[in-house]
């Protein structure tokens, strides 16, 4: 299935815009996971267990796998194929690669037959032949960068001629999208921007994060990230919700107050 | 020793301005590599047991390691370690990363701590916060990325106001190289550009790729990449080493061709 479809699916399923990011950091789980012989994918495993009927996606970041080292990405191999066996919700592995086109291409067949990933985040700076390797998996989604969420967006993305950078990227995206694939990245710290935005991407999903612990808008976040039907906005959440008491709780209150403003 | 030290020593001691790109292709390396325990490492082992004293630095680039799962990611480590056991020659782990303050930490974490690289190269699209944990890392050197050899450098690199993109990363490079551990990565295919980057860049090391199989300018990567002393140009060819018959002598050739020029 395309991930689009299976993206939909999910939203409708679980009536749900929330993305869970899965960014394990071994210092902030609880002691019993580390007393385990696999901390990072058992601590996962609760969080999956305890939320794959409230989200529309999973996101783990690769930084905080890759920094773990081979253990790490074994770790982050075991949790993706754990979500395909036990959910229908789709993984985006967020890795925000992008290189000439041969490494562009080793890059995509890492993220999406290595790690078997549903979609991916990939870094426009090189242009369209650094993305191409990444689009030409049809069926996979792959979500641009356009305005983050950082405070680093000031330094080049918000610059331009006619238009600023980022506008200037989701525009080249609306080209590049032959297959249906493409999305875009916006932070929730940029309300405004995003209304923009999504006028620019059509239909595309919008991958946006920063609405937990970076302190984004929720509400224009929904009312300006989604299109019509109320679908195609992946709201992001991680820190807020891993590290939760109760994780399960909190990821239903996320959802639930996403769905008022839908 | 801090990066810099490291990589005017290599130059000098190798009296070479020349970089390898390790970036290994299971299609392309001999058959009777293939049959061996450990085919990546292994052949990585002949090319640095040929190489050491021709190459001012050596480039991983990540890609083509991730491409192979966790095997490819343990040949990596394998390699980074030998060459640091049997030389003096710095490594440049290729991975352009950039993200989020606390990602972006995780993955300097990655490619200094676990992958135990001397220098990386960065994108710089997030801005600031997305490259200063690299940059926190004083005794490594960051090659943060300009002005790229591939085709995409068009969309959006020679783009802006009062100034094309890739100055302005220059010049903000300029401004975050609080500890000197800053370079730039310059394509080889753009001469004219490269030699008003240098100017930008004062004594910082340029990371040039883009000579061999892209078809890059030798002659003005040498004239404009150094700097006054016949230093800090970092000329990377991969393909055109690796996969020839006599990789030492392709090697020389190119290490003696490049010292034509300084």
């Amino acid at each position: 299935m395309k991930f689009l479809a299976q993206l939909d699916k999910a939203t409708d399923k679980n009536d749900s815009l929330l993305c869970i990011g899965l960014d394990v950091d071994l210092a902030k789980i609880p002691q019993n996971f580390l007393n385990t012989e696999d901390p990072i994918f058992n601590f996962n495993k609760t969080v999956i267990d305890a939320t794959k009927q409230l989200v529309c996606a999973y996101k783990p970041n690769s930084a905080f796998y890759e920094m773990y080292g081979i253990y790490g990405l074994s770790a982050l191999l075991r949790t993706i194929e754990y979500i395909h066996q036990e959910t229908d919700v789709p993984v985006i592995l967020d890795a925000k690669r992008g290189d000439v086109g041969h490494s562009s291409t080793a890059y995509a067949k890492s993220v999406f037959q290595v790690f078997k990933a549903d979609a991916t985040t990939v870094n426009p700076y090189m242009g369209h032949d650094s993305v191409r390797p990444f689009l030409e998996f049809e069926e996979k989604g792959v979500f641009i960068l356009c305005l983050t969420s950082n405070v680093g967006f000031k330094d080049f993305q918000i610059k331009g001629v006619d238009e600023p950078l980022y506008k200037s990227v989701a525009k080249h995206v609306r080209e590049w999208n032959h297959y249906g694939n493409c999305g875009l990245v916006v932070g929730a710290t940029k309300a405004e921007e995003l209304k923009s935005v999504r006028e620019l991407a059509g239909d595309m999903p919008l991958l946006i994060p920063g609405v937990g612990a970076q302190g984004g808008d929720l509400e224009a976040s929904v009312k300006h990230g989604t299109i019509k039907n109320g679908k195609r906005a992946v709201i992001n959440a991680s820190r807020s919700i891993l590290y939760a008491a109760d994780p399960y709780s909190e990821a239903k209150k996320l959802r639930d107050n996403i769905n008022k403003f839908r």
